[in-house]
């Protein structure tokens, strides 16, 4: 608890010795930087003619978003601080996707609401499943048990419960709702659309109060045990993790650096989006994949991968209250915040979109939530739990990799409805 | 454990200044005792000519009904104190809702099986999002954090998903068998029947044991541990918060009493129950809400109304197992009780109903006794807990919103049988 | 924790009081060999020509595999004792279910597919609920509360949650496979047979990892407190409850009969379940049982009754550790080694089997794992709970009694491809 040792953040002494440990750290420990050359790579690739090849661009731009969202992410941290704990703490809650969003909106305004809501999917699956599984297990392969607060993860987890079940509800209402004639109130798109903006309202509010909950009512639950009274070393824990190349990573950046390295990063995720998006259609075909594929498992990892990494590191150290507030808290913001956004935004666009998912990613959500709810409702982690977090992971990967292009075809399951006809 | 101080209920010594914070505290909290009106409003309404309007006399019928329900099962709890623990026990858990089986009754005997399948899923829903969402918010806003029992919510919960389970088997059932011709023993409205009539059994078989559990071998549980060697006074808690209204609260009514109360209230539950059920059809048409919505909201709030003001007072006097106990209680009741014995009655009137809900109502058991379960399986609750409840009780009220009325053809989805030629 | 005198197993001083005691007993708790007998029965009946009668057979045959099973499992253990702890841990968590095995392997060859597949939800949902229910009633009634180790429980649970997902997949994807054309990539036999191997491949590769936890990293958690540094002890209390007939209980078998034992018990097995398998469709068409209930409740039954009566057993000692390791354990292994190497074996007979259960099975499956968890998930258990899980299991039996027979047309349910011609 008192062992200053175990805490490895760089502490008010920076003396030579932590200085040299810390340079070294930085060169075994990996980063994600080197992956920029990405960038410049794919705008050389887009805008000189003779080197295009959607296929090529998508991956490139793939391997680009990686390091733009992990720097946006960072950039949006240190800002935090500037801003005291209540709003900093808001604005890493609302921006903490801020990538994830950017690609999506792109998708939408190229109507393009399969990927859209594929990339939701695999937005919560993929850090309830894959992130929190390696955490898991790379914490796990160190450490015999890991605890951590089992009410913290209860609130995260039955939040997502409640989101679980909010995305079900529009797939039922559209298969009870069609076997209905439209004269006698039957399924029409209008009321479907009216169902998933009344829905979409409930969460955002949800998501608020979770926020109060979590920032301002509770807020030392979700910090852990070993860090209270010591809030502001949990920024620089995370901030460690992410800056390890540089060499300044003990000082918070300025105001001005923290907004000038959001604005640019965001311009070069929202450049790059519009490639990846722009390229997207055609790049799959070639690759053999289908959309629900490309959205659910390649879209979702690119979007999340700096969380990833600072999960698992955290996991290694164990920090295991943070690993999970990172892992769980990312799918909760997509779900309750992400996803509603999106919603309204499909309004400006001209083209509203429903939450009407299909049945195998519902299935995937119901599932995901269940079985991380399950396994981090005991407030302890050892590295089976995160082999079979992994697994479930796997067998959904495996279901999408076979599923056919179904997304208009499987909301309109279980009816007799042509789904063309249905939707307008 | 030994702090008097710390129970408010009036002990043996009742001093004057005890008597005084009494009596003012009855004026400052609620009661649903001037809603008294309603029954006369009601009366008039239907017996005077020129006065009769199904609409608003389905209105104040609804509002005339929910205190005469406190009446019900104030004369029950006072009678119950006389007949000694068990019997009393008994007695409680076994007429606690006798106002909601008067109005399924007089629904079942017009024929009106959708409104009180709706009934049975609107109490249950109501009881374990609303009531128990109401009571953490109301709680958790005085209290950061309250704890509960966690065996006794466990085995509530437990009971509530068994009961989820033998209300989903009905439709897989029905689905399933649909499918094949009748002479390959397929789907018949006979064996829909004796499977419900089984099913019926089996539950009604588990509420028994689980009184026996609750009442006789593990009673000590479901007090509460600040409780325990003062059993009586949970009575007096009670009591305390419904009889606000009179000044005789200490005192328990008399035998003949309190048996004269319950017959009365009983006879005018079942007066004012028998115009609410006359009006409803065309109430619902012209105010255009459909038969689910209004048995699922409407019927099942009315019911359950006093349960609720309990349930929410105990929570604000941080009493959480007996707040528990009457919303998780009341909601056990309904599924494992209530619903065997309208199943049973139902062959009484020539018409025997099955235990096949729609989809809709299926999802929405299912999804609020998963979350109440998760909810209530850590011993310990808070506001956010208490929001995040009420929002899968607004998500769902929203599906039952704009769901087109599909009782009869719901229970025939995912088949091509014609609903209407499938039911007898 | 040190009273010897609280546990009964036989320890170094083996006195002629505890002798008497030990023979005594052996009297007085039942014993499943004399049901050895019907060996004898069934092989007359097959051999010699006018006793030949389908339907005893099958009942003969189904009371013989019985007791055949209980020393199968009887050997392997004193087998394992030859063998070290990890190679003989390994080799219980591999033969355990062998008998099963040997039975589906039969009906697997003669193209019972649906019989296979109904005896793996059989076997699953048997153990969660029918033998962990009586388990709990039989441990309850002799103790007001009993006490496990929450952790091995959860583990065991989470990777049946798990499995429930892993069956649940294929039936998906067929019903949305299905809704697209086979030119555009809709569904076909090929791949939900590819589908599946590689489902069956991660549930084999999570159960090495299982093992692996339970036998290795993590051993400690599944003997229970009370057996630490004492591991050898509970190989003796299992071998003591089996082997009550015998008075050489103390005694671990020679690696030779042990093989011996092993080897002929195998064989019996082998022949029986010829001649149970072969009589299968003519008994359940005499006894008007359908495919399903004959799979789900029969042959589940008659497959482990041995571990049935040492899970209940060890219940009634306070062993709950132990009796929950059967019951969990044994189920896990048949979703995610049983199950996986029939998919493997079944290309062996050139007929190779997929994981597509009905829909009537998935439903059983999940809800059986649900309760089993919520059930386990609190580290203590009750009576009540025995009764609930037992309640869940009449349910389900009142469900498969009334199913008719559907494995066919199940599978391709919630579509409108006929399922004779969507199979090969």
């Amino acid at each position: 608890m008192s062992k200053s040792s175990q805490n490895d953040s760089p502490s008010d002494s920076a003396g030579a010795a932590v200085e040299t440990k810390n340079r070294r750290s930085s060169w075994l420990k990996p980063s994600l930087d080197w992956l920029l050359i990405f960038v410049a790579i794919a705008i050389v690739m887009r805008f000189v003619p003779g080197l295009y090849n959607p296929t090529w661009l998508f991956i490139v731009s793939c391997l680009a978003i990686i390091p733009l969202a992990g720097w946006m992410g960072k950039a949006t941290e240190h800002l935090a601080e500037h801003l005291g704990e209540g709003v900093g703490g808001l604005l890493n809650a609302t921006f903490g996707n801020a990538a994830e969003l950017i690609i999506a909106l792109f998708a939408l305004s190229k109507g393009l609401e399969g990927v859209v809501k594929a990339s939701i999917t695999g937005s919560i699956i993929g850090n309830l499943l894959l992130v929190l599984g390696l955490s898991f297990l790379a914490g796990g392969v160190k450490f015999k048990e890991q605890k951590f607060n089992r009410t913290a993860a209860s609130v995260t987890a039955t939040a997502l419960t409640l989101a679980a079940i909010a995305l079900l509800i529009p797939s039922v209402f559209h298969q009870i709702a069609a076997q209905v004639p439209v004269a006698e109130g039957g399924w029409t798109p209008a009321k479907e659309q009216n169902l998933s903006l009344a829905i979409a309202v409930v969460l955002v509010i949800t998501y608020g109060f979770t926020l109060l909950f979590s920032l301002v009512t509770h807020k030392k639950l979700f910090i852990g045990e070993a860090m209270q009274g010591a809030t502001k070393k949990v920024g620089h824990e995370l901030e460690q993790c992410q800056d390890e190349t540089e060499e300044t990573h003990k000082e918070v950046w300025s105001r001005g650096k923290s907004i000038t390295v959001l604005l640019v990063a965001t311009a070069f995720v929202a450049l790059i989006s519009e490639f990846l998006v722009g390229a997207i259609e055609q790049a799959r075909e070639s690759l053999g994949l289908t959309e629900v594929f490309v959205g659910v498992i390649v879209v979702a990892i690119i979007g999340n991968a700096a969380e990833h990494s600072s999960a698992i590191l955290m996991a290694m150290r164990n920090k295991m209250d943070l690993s999970l507030s990172i892992a769980l808290g990312s799918s909760l913001q997509i779900a309750l915040f992400v996803a509603p956004v999106l919603i309204f935004a499909s309004y400006l666009f001209g083209r509203p979109m429903n939450l009407e998912f299909t049945i195998p990613e519902v299935v995937a959500v119901v599932a995901s939530v269940l079985i991380a709810q399950q396994i981090s409702s005991d407030g302890e982690s050892n590295w089976v739990e995160g082999v079979q977090l992994l697994s479930v992971y796997a067998v959904l990967a495996i279901l999408f990799y076979f599923l056919p292009d179904v997304h208009a075809a499987a909301t309109g399951v279980i009816n007799n409805v042509a789904p063309a006809a249905a939707h307008p």
